[in-house]
């Protein structure tokens, strides 16, 4: 068996690439990391990677985190810049002896020295959309965070090796050097070839409050199956925060354990999530939640996706 | 019932000082700001604030968290550089509503906007242990990675409000830009109000495969006592690295609940951990692993304490 799961409609095309990958026997690691690397190179995602939505000053600030489910291995980077492929660097960090998460200035000072492809990460259309916003702003129209779309996938190969990874330029108009859950093991990914993954997707500073790709994995060790960990762990943490707190922001959670079999939960009305398994090519699903907090999803329709395509890849305009 | 568990025997002066403060009814985040600035403020300290031992570049870059068991709050800072106290700014950020863990030139400036102290945290201590180093390493005579003594703390005030916080320079000789656990939520730290708190110090690396705070606090909600969750989780969790990784990495944690008992688990020989609670005046004891893994305990002798302040408190000599 192999199989697959990402966060986002986004991940389709890595999705596709690394299935092929899994089919000729790859590596768990290689197939996640090409999956993520063409999600990152794509300039129409706006929040990972080329064409990410920069910070508050903008700048586009990356972050990525590798683990690896045979070793417990993690390699993670955070607030980087001018770096093509995030991914690349956190999983070369995840072979270090120590030193396996590095920040901002660091971080690029060890991706420099390793070879890793400089690139100017801010592209014309993420200009547009930064300058709309700061007008936008100024108007008051809106509250200023908001997109926070990380790419998180979970992969097993045939060989039952498991590893999970995430990259993401974060929230839009974020503070410079704010990190959130992405590159933060068990918080926005977590992984163990003997159990299954998680990796989530939201509000980081929400996420980070509940360990919850960390406490996914536990329920699946406990026996749940994926769906059932997926469910358990959103709608009582969702239920948490909004007892401690009011409100608890966004959180989508796809999980696969090591038969393959997969899970997915969310907290709001539209998540769309990919899956590719030795049975199955890969499929674009649309997740929501239903009045009793419980998890639906359905294949996504041509039409949904091919209006998707057509939205991100609509010319970016200059607001007046 | 209030108290209060701290890592190290540098600890110490600022448990005495919190727990007066406790005592005449203070709020557990007041009392632990107060705890662990102390420490910051102490040169002859070596791996926390002022007088902390430098990277590999001879810059003394901090890590500190701090979370609110009550809302979950959390606010966290990476690699800064150049501020007299980590903790106060980590706990400045756990009050904003998004951006709660800023890192490197980032956090910077949200410190220094904020107005926090500026200091020049390399003492004339570290340099010289600094030069040693790179002497030694000359020569070959040792790994480069040593001392990880993070200060970790859980508080609980009469109020049963409690909160954990952490604060280190981190791993000796690191790498530019190096996160440690300290700075995560669910690694070096978690707490929750309604169950208790734990903190961790020893190898963040390999803390950090296992979220072992958060794990702690969940084992104690399931109905194990302090004592029991930490030695459950240290255990089962350095089993689990040595048999995948062949070696586990130093850790020591420490917990307390929300009726003030509290437990700690090491995996080492000398771990040393102080407590106070309104029953009992800060008090240093010291823990090991004995020969079955379970962790044991007992009071400090005056002697040992005092060879304590002795040893840091001797001049530093440049070696020839």
């Amino acid at each position: 068996m192999y199989g697959m799961i990402a966060t986002w409609r986004m991940a389709l095309e890595g999705v596709e690439a690394a299935s092929e990958l899994l089919k000729a026997d790859a590596d768990a690691g290689d197939a996640l990391e090409k999956a993520i690397a063409c999600v990152e190179d794509c300039e129409f995602y706006k929040s990972v990677g080329y064409g990410g939505l920069p910070n508050e000053e903008m700048e586009v600030e990356l972050d990525a985190a590798f683990m690896d489910g045979n070793t417990l291995d993690i390699g993670c980077v955070g607030a980087v810049k001018d770096f093509a492929n995030p991914i690349r660097i956190a999983r070369q960090l995840s072979k270090e002896e120590v030193n396996n998460f590095l920040v901002g200035r660091g971080a690029e000072k060890y991706a420099q020295r390793h070879g890793f492809e400089r690139k100017n990460m801010l592209t014309e259309r993420a200009k547009i959309h930064y300058q709309n916003r700061v007008k936008e702003l100024s108007q008051q129209q809106l509250k200023p965070y908001t997109g926070h779309d990380t790419v998180g996938m979970v992969c097993l190969d045939a060989n039952a090796h498991m590893c999970a990874a995430t990259s993401t330029s974060g929230l839009f108009m974020k503070r410079s050097g704010r990190l959130g859950d992405s590159p933060v093991i068990g918080s926005g990914l977590y992984v163990d070839s003997q159990v299954g993954g998680a990796s989530a997707t939201g509000l980081g500073e929400d996420v980070m409050k509940g360990c919850i790709s960390y406490e996914i994995v536990r329920l699946m060790k406990e026996g749940k199956t994926p769906q059932e960990a997926c469910d358990w762990a959103v709608r009582s943490f969702d239920a948490e925060l909004r007892k401690r707190r009011g409100q608890a922001g966004d959180m989508s959670l796809i999980a696969m354990n090591n038969q393959g079999e997969w899970g997915v939960a969310t907290n709001i009305d539209t998540f769309s999530f990919v899956v590719a398994t030795a049975q199955q090519p890969a499929t674009v699903y649309l997740a929501k939640r239903d009045a009793q907090g419980k998890t639906t999803y359905e294949k996504a329709s041509k039409e949904w996706i091919e209006e998707y395509v057509q939205t991100r890849k609509a010319p970016a305009k200059l607001k007046e």
